[in-house]
């Protein structure tokens, strides 16, 4: 248990909040966000990175969890954002976020979302290829604006992860593949383009990595791009994004600091640069789960038990697979605990289940949690911060819940639990069957 | 192509609609449904099962497309259905659905969703085991009501299907298993219990089946018990529910006429009470994807093209996993076309892809479509008319699509898309943090 997860007369606590009044003030199933451990997390990246090497940046990846409070929290430690959508993009917008702090990645942006970002003058777009460039062209001749890009190149790593999270490597659908016919032509239109300014390279590996060996590679193969760039076209790249993946704990993975990535990679970079007796370029990193993932816990009512005899025993919960996916989608593990029954011994291996009518809705496959677990009884499940309420759906007719912000013994709530009615707001009664 | 799907002079047709006049009137990414199918279904379950046996019913089992509009096509065509959460009941409610021929279904139904469908004077309620009767019996009481129940039993049957949706076996979190000791306890509180009234027993033995064996299994082993339970508690069983699962198409799937299934379930049953010189109870089917899932086709706009030679091409559309989550989660296939280039040859092997910043965002690997397919171009996605809609989400920003209702020509909408507004509707500034 890490500093924010406390253990006081047997209830849990989380960000200094009894887990029990948080569910009896906001219901369950709940999502609980920690701003100390968020902030905790971008402190960790002051100090070993941004505080540490100029000219440097972080752009927190909005996709693992996209609320208007995170935007706020973003803001005020002075981070950068990435966005993946014109949606996310409006709810940093929303949320006062400024623009140009804003970076907008994706393998298919829409006209709309391009428009949108370069109307609200975003950042950077980090550009997919040459058709994007070409519609960024249009609009930006449009609305007679410029805007900087950088190319997200595909490094041909492959890292070691769930081959859902794995984005490196060539066969992938993101980022411009480095056959140099390919790519220097890329190059050449983007510097050549009088609508937009190029800043240089972005790549991302990966997810969920323990390991810097293809953030290593990945690296050096973006220098050796650079030098080439050098060569060819005789143009300085003024920015170098190296992507997210770091991983984070939510069994018993055993998290790596920030640094184990980011050292070796700055020193790659500053001995590159030293070299060529150059200033180093900009460089930025995209951490989006190792900022939240551990920032978020989820809180279920236990309800229904059912011992298979010689089998399994099922703990069912009031929530599943709408409001957390991730084991169903990725085989992902978790951990979790009896709030109300800390202190017991944890001696029955059970499985934790939701309510759907779906047999693949299983949360947590044998966990040992206390015997005397019961209905009535509140459920946490740890390290829900990223991609729980980002990829909640209304499946099986379950709402949205609620998310709420805490930190030092306080509670806010950021996102209100859908009412059946909010769930189907858009539906109409179709008027030729009324 | 079923007859609902036409090719006119080379431009997809879905129910007398032309599909490219829906995307100009909707936009993409769309859900379009036909109701011409849906009903076809029905009318095909009346023939071989409602019209054919005496007392006998189908119950859509909502959780494959749950709208306000397909309630209202089911209340037409006679149909019940079966909810599974208080959410679905909610949404038939309004619909103006007659509550007395919903059945409700669930491992861990909610007192607050048992309260709600006493209150509305629910058809059945399928129960899951004893902590469930208890809280019935409570609420029941409390309200001065008495309710109809089935038991879930698990009839220990392994279908052939995706482990997720194999639910029959006796390792599930789904109904009460066979042991003697623990059903027939089951069956006598249910008998004595006041206040309720104790129909008979349910079964699901899976999801997406080509194969009557699990199905033939489940209904001997139900009618095992029914001896039994006449035998020993001298009580007669007045219904049976024989789930669903019928498989349909996705893509090269034969689908098996319903009478496949119901014609020897039926006979089992007949000569089974045939031989007792009984009269044989109510039966009821709960089919929902097989009413949905071919009713229903996606279409979306072709955005950006990445060729990786001598690896993939990646041809991306303006949806994904946040509108159809089923090839990530299920690994499942689908088939689809260039709606605006039918007749082209279809000779160029590429892998659909979504607009999600993941790399598990794609919707077919390895399609065969026209080499001409381009930027703006309309791609249509055929047989998603089941957990489609149902398990969208808003995953990476993305506002969920529109569904529309076409029948012989016309069209209706029956879902608003979400507008980035709706999307976090929910959403709240944190006060702390302005």
């Amino acid at each position: 248990m890490n500093s924010i997860i406390e253990n006081k007369k047997g209830i849990l606590h989380f960000d200094g909040c009894n887990t029990l009044e948080l569910v009896e003030k906001y219901g369950t199933p709940l999502y609980v966000m920690s701003e100390t451990e968020i902030v905790n997390r971008f402190n960790q990246l002051k100090e070993c990175f941004i505080n540490k090497y100029p000219n440097t940046r972080v752009a927190y990846a909005s996709k693992a969890f996209c609320t208007l409070a995170i935007y706020q929290i973003c803001k005020r430690e002075g981070m950068c954002i990435d966005v993946v959508s014109g949606g996310e993009l409006y709810t940093a917008i929303k949320a006062g976020y400024p623009p140009e702090k804003i970076e907008f990645n994706g393998n298919n942006k829409l006209r709309a979302e391009i428009e949108l970002a370069v109307e609200y003058g975003i950042g950077r777009i980090i550009v997919d290829g040459l058709q994007e460039l070409s519609i960024i062209e249009d609009v930006c001749k449009e609305k007679n604006k410029k805007v900087k890009i950088l190319y997200r190149i595909t490094p041909g790593v492959k890292s070691s992860s769930h081959d859902y999270i794995v984005t490196g490597k060539k066969d992938s659908k993101f980022g411009i593949p480095l056959d140099e016919d390919v790519i220097m032509k890329h190059i050449k239109d983007a510097i050549d383009s009088e609508w937009v300014e190029f800043l240089g390279f972005h790549y991302h590996v990966g997810s969920q990595l323990f390991d810097n060996e293809s953030h290593l590679k990945a690296t050096r193969i973006i220098l050796e791009l650079i030098k080439q760039v050098k060569g060819k076209f005789d143009y300085d790249i003024k920015e170098i994004n190296l992507g997210g993946g770091f991983g984070v704990k939510y069994t018993d993975e055993v998290r790596k600091p920030y640094a184990y990535f980011i050292e070796p990679m700055m020193e790659m970079i500053n001995d590159f640069y030293n070299e060529l007796g150059v200033v180093p370029p900009s460089v930025v990193i995209e951490p989006g789960r190792s900022i939240v993932a551990e920032a978020g816990i989820s809180l279920y009512t236990i309800g229904s038990i059912k011992e298979i005899r010689d089998v399994r025993k099922y703990v069912s919960v009031d929530g599943g697979m709408p409001d957390n996916i991730r084991p169903a989608l990725y085989q992902a593990e978790y951990d979790g605990v009896v709030a109300n029954k800390v202190d017991e011994e944890k001696n029955d291996k059970v499985t934790i289940c939701g309510k759907c009518c779906e047999s693949g809705d299983i949360l947590i496959t044998d966990i040992k949690i206390t015997k005397t677990a019961k209905a009535g009884d509140i459920f946490a499940i740890f390290s829900t911060g990223a991609y729980g309420y980002s990829m909640a759906s209304t499946y099986n007719g379950n709402p949205i819940p609620a998310v709420v912000l805490v930190k030092d013994g306080d509670s806010e709530l950021i996102v209100k639990g859908q009412s059946y009615e909010d769930m189907i707001g858009n539906q109409l009664m179709a008027k030729k069957l009324i």
